[in-house]
């Protein structure tokens, strides 16, 4: 009962790594939306590995296939599936780790839920690969809510212990958002962009990988939006967000670090000026009491380095019941950061088209 | 739409902090449960302010009255309804506030969603009170869960800038989490509690407010629980988490200390010991693939320092739309750390009895 | 889990009929609906016994007290809980009772369903006295409705072999609704209502009982609500009702006497008349493809006789597991279709609510 | 809103007549089911046309082809996704069609809704080949429940004005739906079957249609399933049968004619037989109070005659506002309940699926 979510709009995801096809169902979209299909692929390809250095070279095909809710160019209202067919996967690569846990991965618990019935070819249907049909429902949502002027960017806040300029939440503006999306390492400071590529690339050499956080911005959202208690708009979207695998922790605003200080320091003061309400500073994140105030939405997302390294790991077998070890050969990435912009994108995307 | 949550059991959750009566029903509670008041009395207790030198002095009477579900001291399966009538709240405090925004709270967001008409005595539907009947429904769902042999505690991880020690993620034992919830100031260690006493006593002599960090525990989960994608073990805890008002940051195992490291030191190594499947480490918090694996679940909230504060702040008169100040005169925590472990050990509850 | 119903307006029901309190949250109303308290309780008192010469002579006091979500007059837009205290509720009438199960009642499957757990008193939670917070919240979707000129209207169109005039499909207009809704047997041909309230006293003196057919209309309904599939208005609206005590079959248009003709003439002939579309005939009862088509919504609800007769039956001791026999003395209605007519009203208004 | 429903197994269907594609994910089936394509395949035979005389000669060719949830011949446990691949679509037919609506139809309520971007070929995603994929999940939902000696089955009660015999719902054995099933016009007097059979050619010839109803069962259900109030069986079942296109009517046991008896005849007795409860009569369609009580389940389906018919009839021009006429030239079945039976069951296995 995992692959559903929404309200206003509803998803249903599907899909194994190495099945016939991964996809996502969206119903509730409204009529006469004139898909952008250009900018939906573009999204697709930023997700989409072997673009960079750092990637793996396998190629995924990342095409999605429109079979319904779509006529004419517009969308006609009813459920609109999206499926990504299949190719290039080289299942021999997984036969030999059948029965060995990869370390960090849901190759265990995933046995013992689905009581060994589960596919687990590539993760399966836990495989980040079930990330893209993510990535196209957002990338139809981003498109909706730009038509509305909200607009939804990201940086790579982070990789290992480099560190890049935050969001400026009080002033934040498009922008910035629209130039650093340009980038093909999506870094405020390209000096420290260039640290993180270093950082990588020894993780590389070294066969182990490294993880990073992303920081995420939703603005000229209305104010209003969110409901005090069970879906304010932090629980909305960071129950997306902890869906996206690897992700380990969310804040909004200061984050944790708001925790060091002062009320009278933290309380974003609030002013008018031209008529509109803003606040002096942006601690909260643009959210208050569960609610958007008008100020952008900052927030991050903390996500592990990738479980799948070829380094040699102690493991279990889990058909013998007996330890063992592992070494997962293959086609790996030493950090997936970079191809999660987007899906954290379309996480925040989902989630706001959920309440406009 | 925000009162509802749940699948397996359904909540629905109401009240204004000076409304008539806040309550939750909890809906799918199996029948037979032998409710234990004295216990429910009890985590309504750790949540009621008024109880240490640091709280409010006013006292919320948190006697709750169940009004269906429950017969001759057992639950009949059917919805049970428990409402918390309010007493003793002096509504003059709020009168003069009334058109003043006070900063950090979601006057001004509430008064734009409601368009004007919602109650803003105390808060109304925003206030911390409403906490209340989620510490009675999770204090239920705690009690089933024990029956079960499932564990839920915390401790105040820290208090500003002073830090308690962490749980042992790998170790962690019942008796420790017994331990902690016996004493009035719930920490690992009694100095570092000695510290953030005066760091509260302090920021309430300076009618200021200080935040923390709650660490939270789930101790012998089935491995299996958690569904991948939308209904993650994670997803489902921080849609709760970040429903408590003053959440401002969520995080397992590491949390975003793991971006920091590579993947061969993150991973946890899995072995067999005594026919169970343990790992060495947990620095994923007792989650893989958004499934339990066993390994007691660790988790990270951040609380911000309580808006409301006496000190003189800027703000805005949403009646005239005019910039002005605010005073909050009143009863006022300096720190709502202590009172929220009830209220997060709730959410915890609440999440894993949503899955067994 | 029986509780929740609904998508843009949840409502999350509890209550037993001996307990302390029935009620109902409705979750998602707009802010700033000035209630009109007279109507509700008009709406609260047609569904009362006690009121004419047929029904039982026991008095419920149906006053429903707001806890929430409601100050000043105005609903807040937060959730809005409405509870019905138990008064007069003479338990000892069902203490003999206990074991025995009363034919066509549901102790039988409720004590199966509740592991003997659940409040047998007067029916628990299933008694139709939980029908009461429905008509409130229904009451409370009418004047919405209203408010937006969709209005609902019923009459007893059958007590046993004793049928009253159909509602007219195609002119139906709201001044009859609002004439049968003044009448104390609302029927369209009171020499019919007399035949039937002859019928209902009859049964009364033959301790035995009578059930019937509640036509109901919802007219200016825009063209367009509704869903293919899933969430017809058929669906939604057929869901509510079956949820009522006593329902037995649900029919739109013709119903099931559409199954005795031919398409030709069943299809409803579109065409324009004064720039609106309206249909010859509307033998689809307002309702195609799922989707309202501007034409009255007409539909029929089949209820059975009162289960609860004094006359002796033969039964099962639940308790002994032996053959025995019942008499269900005390207060009992030998008819409910004419007090159910405000519960038949109230589905039909929370689902209109939920797609409006 | 309208492909998404259930609760424990969660489907989400999708798909226009015309498009690309029509399918289903089911969300929430067990893990390790080895699901027999046998019988699926076969379910989706007794669905499509071109079987019998009556039936359109167009081949729908529906091939299920699986896209997730199955792997080496079992379910996964993952979200199963099922696609039927439209070929042999003959648009041409409906391009003449586009701006007249055809009486019966959705076309117009279409239109309105969804602001004229439906795919209006062939009905688009109000057509009743969207039913196809209905069958495939109430195929494995039958499979399921089976093996849990759960049996569905079903028979057409009447075409027009001919009526075969009515189920037995005290006695109804699963040897009677086996053999009417078997029968290539399940009934159960094949001499009344005779008269319906001419009844179909006649209105065929006539370019005419006609309607039925469709008399399902459901055996062996265990004591206790459904829900008092929103989730009754009833409810539950009723919500999915309306969501079937042409149904106008759901009654369960004796329906309508329920409320023409007195209540002690209505009543069914209990009593006890080698340790079983049973009921001496079957009023009631095997449920009290919305919850199973172990007799058969009996309910019946109106389903209205056919809306395509040859015949010339008056419409509307929704281009241009004006009356005009329309004569559906193609391929139309005059009678569809005979294809409705696969769909019928379908609905009765998914609502107990979720139950179970």
């Amino acid at each position: 009962m995992s692959g559903q979510w929404g309200k206003k709009v509803k998803y249903s995801i599907f899909g194994e790594s190495h099945g016939r096809g991964i996809g996502i169902t969206i119903d509730g979209l409204p009529p006469g939306i004139k898909l952008d299909m250009d900018f939906i692929n573009g999204e697709m390809q930023r997700r989409a590995p072997g673009r960079d250095e750092f990637s793996t070279k396998r190629f995924e095909g990342d095409k999605v296939e429109i079979l319904s809710g779509y006529f004419n160019g517009y969308t006609t209202g009813t459920p609109l599936c999206g499926v990504i067919f299949n190719e290039n996967q080289n299942s021999k690569d997984y036969d030999k780790l059948k029965n060995l846990a990869r370390p960090g991965h849901a190759d265990f618990t995933g046995k013992v839920k689905y009581s060994g019935f589960n596919d687990y070819r590539g993760g399966g249907h836990f495989s980040g690969r079930i990330t893209a049909p993510l990535v196209f429902a957002g990338a139809v949502a981003k498109q909706i809510l730009f038509d509305k002027g909200i607009v939804i960017g990201s940086h790579i806040l982070s990789i290992g212990n480099v560190f890049d300029n935050y969001f400026d939440g009080v002033n934040l503006k498009i922008q910035t958002l629209a130039d650093v999306l340009r980038k093909d390492f999506p870094v405020l400071d390209d000096l420290k962009g260039k640290e993180m590529k270093n950082i990588i690339l020894k993780a590389k050499e070294e066969t182990d990988s490294v993880g990073g956080i992303i920081e995420g911005s939703i603005l000229n959202l209305p104010c209003g939006l969110g409901e005090p208690f069970f879906d304010s708009l932090e629980s909305n979207l960071a129950q997306l967000l902890f869906s996206v695998p690897a992700v380990k922790g969310v804040e909004f605003g200061m984050g944790f670090e708001i925790t060091k200080i002062r009320g009278s320091k933290a309380n974003d003061v609030p002013y008018i000026s031209e008529e509109k309400v803003l606040t002096k500073t942006n601690n909260n994140g643009g959210i208050n009491g569960g609610i958007s105030n008008g100020m952008p939405v900052i927030f991050r997302v903390a996500m592990k380095p990738t479980p799948s390294i070829a380094k040699t790991q102690n493991t279990i077998d889990m058909a013998t019941g007996e330890n063992s070890e592992i070494s997962v050969i293959g086609r790996h990435d030493p950090c997936i950061v970079l191809r999660a912009l987007p899906v954290i994108e379309a996480c925040a995307a989902m989630s706001i088209l959920d309440f406009i």
